[in-house]
């Protein structure tokens, strides 16, 4: 599963940075663990000694903000392989040219908003500030541009956010996927006193819950199969925890009985099957608002009668944009305290393939969170695989 | 096709009224002639010599909200066959006890507006004034109380509005689609300055184009098969209008050129088929408004990966609810003048099977809004059929 592969053209730089270990995309299924240069910094870069969240994801299918082989990503111009992992913190070990100093300096803490986009001048979404729905939009790790299964990665000032004082720097791994959630539930009309169904207790749906009840939610009923993801949606505040897989299970009669006859004013889809997909439908209230937060596999069919006569509203999210400042200050109020349990295992990048990504595909009822040490092994064992 | 069948319940107002004829739904594809008893006024209501629209949906399939010969509708208490005909105007002859007579009187022109809901304290729809999500709503016409399909028809007169002055009968008889019109475009995010697409043109896509450039519309492009349908949304003042049938045709890259390379801002699907939905999905912006106007026969796919990643907002909507002042008040303003040239053809009572309903069918291209006169004919003509 590892080999060295170090990419042609980064090959200019091995005399002038060392060797690195780095997980390396190389297709659907083909995930290695390579030596290849340490990334230079550039103008406006910062160079960070990364920690990382698992990524499940890129494992199964080339998502469409992965380049192939043949075609490089028109943000990155990269082809695979590619660096991994999106969701890191960090430690600043060098500044490039042109770094806000007031901002950023050696050894700070940092996390890593790893969208990118096209930015160009006759782009609406990126002229107008929604760069999450770029046509290219694409992340580092996932698109090229570096990645956080990797000793060091470099990354553009813009992306980089001072981790609030008193933030561990394993919590500050976290704050990838709570941007998502921070940013699927600011688009999802929720109001002060609503009452909430989140549908799928992974990483997101968690998170979702958590930022739910930041933004006021006044009850959050979570429907999850997996029994350890139901203990710690209790863990994190829900006030209702389903099975849905139980003999006799009614979510939606459930749901109904819970809100007086009415439906969740807001629903998450955290899962994306079509099972909870008809779910939302079901227990959304009318003129209430479904928001997908899944990436699906394939495409669903649509309750379009409960569209229609509910009148619901159904958006989709994706990602983040310009949500970190303003999430990161919630975390620095102290008002996500305890995510730490989120992380259920710590491993070396040697383990990444069989006891990260096997794990969350084989034991996914006992994972929520599998954080990556790239740089845990001394200097001494990172010698070529 | 047509056959006497007075309802046992309604015998005993035989002797205080007279005979009149009436098209009763007896279930999907049966659709008679009878005559039956005229209704009586009761407290609060004004009885109403109807003209009215005709009314395709029905003659298909039992829709959600209209009973069976063996489950009475929870609104009207009654089982088939009911009147039919929901899309009516009409001349007020008398007014029961308790209306409002500084609102209404004999003589005076009305439009209706058929919304029946539970109105009942503990449901939260009727309460918040969304009386059309109501789970129990359905229509004078299509779940009992009534219809404009027969000479008189008896109405609440909270659901009675003045017709403005100077505007004929005819064109009151497409308030109630152009209030469903309305609706669609208020709850639509539109904003003035927007690029509007609309696909389908039929009687309520016409009418959504109209009122989407009340509401400000740039440009509205409106995509349709039937060649004398197209004519009508050039007429109607259409900027573009597409057959998606053509040879070649690229309704996603016409509308991205047009609207340079960004996308429709509002789309409304007003002809519910699985490439209209798509199409809608392909065209929207980032972060635009899909409206679904149409009423489905069966469950499309949903282009799920859209939603996600251009974060679209897709919106069902049904009816109308409290519309009808607002729209009446731009009608009295003259903002849909011309409107009469939606009414392809007029018939009586005797006809709408024969050359209403199957015209609608079988001549799609060349029939908008069919008009029905229940009362063209004379008082020699009714007798029992």
């Amino acid at each position: 599963m590892s080999e060295a592969h170090p990419k042609p053209t980064q090959a200019e730089t091995l005399e002038t940075s060392g060797i690195m270990r780095a997980i390396q995309y190389y297709g659907p299924g083909d995930i290695r663990l390579c030596d290849i240069p340490e990334p230079q910094v550039k103008a406006g870069q910062v160079k960070i000694k990364v920690l990382c969240g698992s990524d499940l994801h890129a494992y199964f299918s080339i998502l469409p903000v992965t380049p192939t082989t043949l075609e490089p990503h028109v943000v990155t111009g990269e082809t695979l392989p590619i660096g991994m992992g999106h969701e890191f913190s960090g430690t600043i070990t060098e500044t490039g040219p042109g770094v806000d100093t007031s901002r950023f300096h050696v050894g700070q803490k940092v996390v890593v908003e790893p969208l990118l986009s096209c930015r160009k001048s006759t782009c609406p979404s990126c002229v107008e500030g929604s760069r999450n729905t770029c046509r290219y939009t694409t992340f580092v790790g996932l698109g090229g541009g570096g990645g956080g299964l990797s000793e060091f990665t470099c990354v553009d000032q813009d992306l980089v956010h001072p981790l609030p004082a008193g933030i561990p720097l394993d919590v500050g791994a976290l704050m990838e996927p709570l941007a998502v959630a921070w940013h699927a539930v600011k688009r999802s009309n929720i109001k002060r006193g609503d009452h909430v169904l989140v549908l799928g207790a992974g990483p997101i749906g968690l998170l979702v819950l958590r930022v739910a009840r930041v933004f006021g939610a006044a009850s959050i009923a979570v429907c999850e199969p997996a029994s350890r993801r139901r203990d710690l949606a209790e863990t994190h505040g829900a006030d209702i925890v389903y099975d849905p897989t139980a003999p006799n299970a009614d979510v939606p009669a459930a749901i109904r009985k819970a809100t007086g006859d009415r439906g969740a004013d807001v629903v998450f889809d955290c899962a994306g099957t079509q099972r909870t997909l008809d779910t939302a439908f079901q227990t959304v209230r009318p003129r209430g608002n479904i928001v997908n937060v899944a990436v699906w596999e394939k495409r669903p069919t649509l309750d379009i009668d409960a569209v229609t006569y509910k009148e619901v509203n159904f958006t989709g999210v994706i990602a983040y944009d310009r949500d970190h400042p303003e999430m990161l200050r919630a975390v620095a109020e102290g008002k996500f305290k305890g995510l730490e349990n989120l992380i259920t295992r710590r491993i070396g990048l040697e383990d990444f393939v069989d006891k990260g990504i096997h794990a969350l595909i084989h034991e996914k009822d006992q994972h929520v969170k599998i954080l990556v040490h790239p740089s845990q092994n001394e200097p001494s064992s990172r010698a070529k695989l």
